[in-house]
């Protein structure tokens, strides 16, 4: 696991002049996103559990230490450094629950040197999950139960390590497997593949090819049937398949041209020829809009496999992250800068059935049938449980989904909650306003 | 450095099958880029450092083979998967080069296993890093010399190790600095910060945090202005800046509202200061865009920190990339999928002046008065040289922009210069689409 140096220059300027300044006061900082993009109707909360597991071992090593020093840090912060691990709790939404614009996803309280320097840490893992995971759950709110989802995106990840959460947090809203081998070993995932057009280019003909890789995998396999010509494809599919008798365990990919009108006229020669149980898997720069399309229109399509525009998030790769300081030594802070003004102290979501959320301060009692997302995780720098297995959030993402408004589940133009803010917050958010109202 | 199972389930089963298929032919796949986003007029090549790295020291290590056989690959498999290594040649083109669609980026020729079993790192490496190298060097054609840029990206990157590849890309094109920490330690950056908001907010009023501060960095500081009123935060900068004498080496930040015209009004203030010396950097939600407005209309801005829209590259976050079979025991192949048509055969890439390219076969004679883009890297497993230091690709990068076309270099509809197909690559294509002309 890395360390301490993964942050901004500027958490260790201000933790240094922190410590320097004796100022160990207990910070409370607010990790949430300020606006969705015009295309999220919700969010699916994810990172959390890889924030705990680095918060844990959070130290500055010597090396890191040395480093530095060279950059001009002197000795009394480079031991003050030396000393530092992170002691503080965290309150969080569990991975898997469906959250909305400035409700907390994490909230961090330590001594404030400690708070500041995770920073850019949570920051990084909270945005990317959080914006991996809500990609992945509209693919399956488009797929509808209808086709089964697996994750293709490996090869344009933005890096390898990256496209091991991709596989981790499809699977989280509800993916049934990936194509990623280190994936599938770290996180327990079923590993799929079928071949691709270098397969079957090596071989003298389409057929041989088929042959050979069929009778490699005697369990049955797919067969990529555009290469050459993909209609002929799926002939010498069915001509493999039918040598064989493998029909009951073999399927068909598509992988270029009009995905549609191929899967159709594959699907009747699969049927003339008594292959029905033939199952036809589709691919290439797929997104949830063709997903819903094929469901609209009733293409007979079994299974994608969901890569590139999943793995980056194409049409919004970034969400309008903060983490904020809502509470200092006791009193509630509060940034008033234009459009990105902060709610102060911290903070609970409750909500009520049909995801009707309201932003309440921390210590408000909980209404009766609403239930409060956020919980504590880590107290004192320990992890109060271990990480949940993948059933776990996924059960809780699909018990949101159900109570999610349809609005927000649409695909084109939805329509996001906005979670209320509590009179209790609101009071205490004028208190702050007013306190640094400007002199000009 | 990670092992072997960094790999799409698809090439391993490729792999196995030509290993028992005996298939041990020489194959030569090709990594390009299909065609460019819209938004794109050229590509800055990048990642093949990277892909020199992991390729020399590709193997299965033991638990990666007993995760194997837990997927049911078999003994003999296994056991020719523990003796592979890669032991081939790559020609690529050096970081740093301007490139265009269908170019080679990268060959690879190599026992078809080895060279099937790598696709996918090599894929995502490339993929990712000329996606960011690119999107830098579009901020760097805007700032048109006139802004320092340095890189903010890391809180919102896709993961921390691609927060550490965009800080070493943006540096290959031309920014200053980083944020980012471990980046500047592991390629020798220079790591670049400010302060933030929670910082002013931990103090009981701004001036005192500014004074603080700056006390803490004698050698200057650039002042956050903006957490409560701007141009009051101003204000209160100048009397420190006064009070401790720093105007030579210090700066205000600005990061929110309207930057032009807070940048106009910061500048007014300091200047009737006598503060000319202090500098304006700014931030928050930048990019190349941005930048280009700022030199357009004159505002007086010295510095940009570039963060999220360039770590994420937003407006295209991905490339079409292939990595393709073009040649397999001396038979040239081709893709003739709809859409996804290849050239077949080992191939180089001649720039005349203006980069005039031409694709080419391999063993063609590089006319006069051009030059070969891709050079060999990689000769029987083994680099030919080192990694070259950032400022070789500082320099490939500087000399082709300066032959870029103006309508290739524009931010807006760019136009992308399509490279020439020279005849006898032209010949050979068409040699192989009639081999395989379809049935139908």
């Amino acid at each position: 696991m890395p360390g301490a140096l993964l942050t901004d220059l500027y958490e260790l300027n201000m933790a240094s002049s922190f410590l320097r300044h004796h100022m160990t006061g207990q910070a409370t900082f607010s990790l949430f996103v300020r606006r969705l993009p015009p295309e999220r109707g919700f969010l699916v909360a994810a990172g959390v559990e890889d924030c705990l597991d680095w918060l844990e071992q959070f130290s500055f090593e010597p090396a890191d230490l040395d480093y530095l020093g060279s950059l001009g840090y002197d000795a009394p912060t480079l031991e003050a450094f030396g000393e530092l691990g992170f002691t503080g709790d965290v309150f969080a939404v569990p991975e898997g629950r469906i959250v909305f614009a400035n409700e907390p996803i994490l909230e961090v309280s330590a001594p404030i040197a400690e708070a500041q320097l995770v920073e850019t840490y949570l920051l990084n893992r909270v945005s990317l999950q959080t914006t991996l995971a809500t990609k992945a759950a509209r693919c399956v709110v488009a797929a509808a139960g209808r086709i089964e989802l697996v994750e293709f995106g490996f090869r344009r990840t933005h890096g390898t390590e990256t496209g091991c959460d991709v596989a981790r947090l499809s699977n989280l809203v509800g993916f049934s497997g990936t194509s990623n081998v280190e994936a599938a070993r770290r996180y327990g995932l079923e590993a799929k593949g079928t071949m691709a057009h270098s397969y079957v280019e090596a071989f003298a003909n389409e057929a041989d090819a088929f042959l050979a890789f069929a009778g490699d995998l005697p369990g049955g396999t797919t067969f990529l049937v555009d290469t050459y010509d993909t209609l002929d494809g799926v002939r010498h599919a069915i001509e493999v398949i039918c040598k064989l008798g493998i029909g009951e365990s073999s399927g068909i990919r598509l992988d270029s041209g009009d995905l549609a009108r191929l899967a159709v006229a594959s699907r009747r020669l699969l049927d003339e020829a008594g292959l029905e149980d033939v199952r036809i898997f589709v691919s290439g720069g797929l997104d949830e809009h063709d997903l819903e399309a094929f469901v609209a229109e009733g293409v007979p399509v079994d299974a994608a496999g969901v890569g590139t525009r999943l793995g980056v998030s194409a049409d919004a790769p970034f969400l309008d992250t903060a983490y904020k300081l809502v509470e200092y030594d006791g009193r509630p802070v509060a940034k008033l800068s234009t459009g990105k003004a902060t709610l102060p102290g911290p903070k609970q979501v409750m909500r009520a059935p049909g995801l009707e959320d309201t932003i309440a301060r921390r210590q408000e009692e909980v209404p009766a049938g609403t239930s409060a997302l956020l919980e504590p995780l880590m107290l004192g720098g320990r992890r109060v449980a271990s990480r949940p297995p993948l059933e776990v959030g996924r059960a809780l993402f699909a018990g949101d989904l159900a109570e999610l408004p349809r609005s927000a589940a649409r695909l084109v133009d939805p329509l996001a909650p906005v979670a209320r803010v509590s009179r209790t917050l609101a009071e205490l958010a004028k208190a702050v306003r007013e306190e640094h109202r400007p002199r000009s």
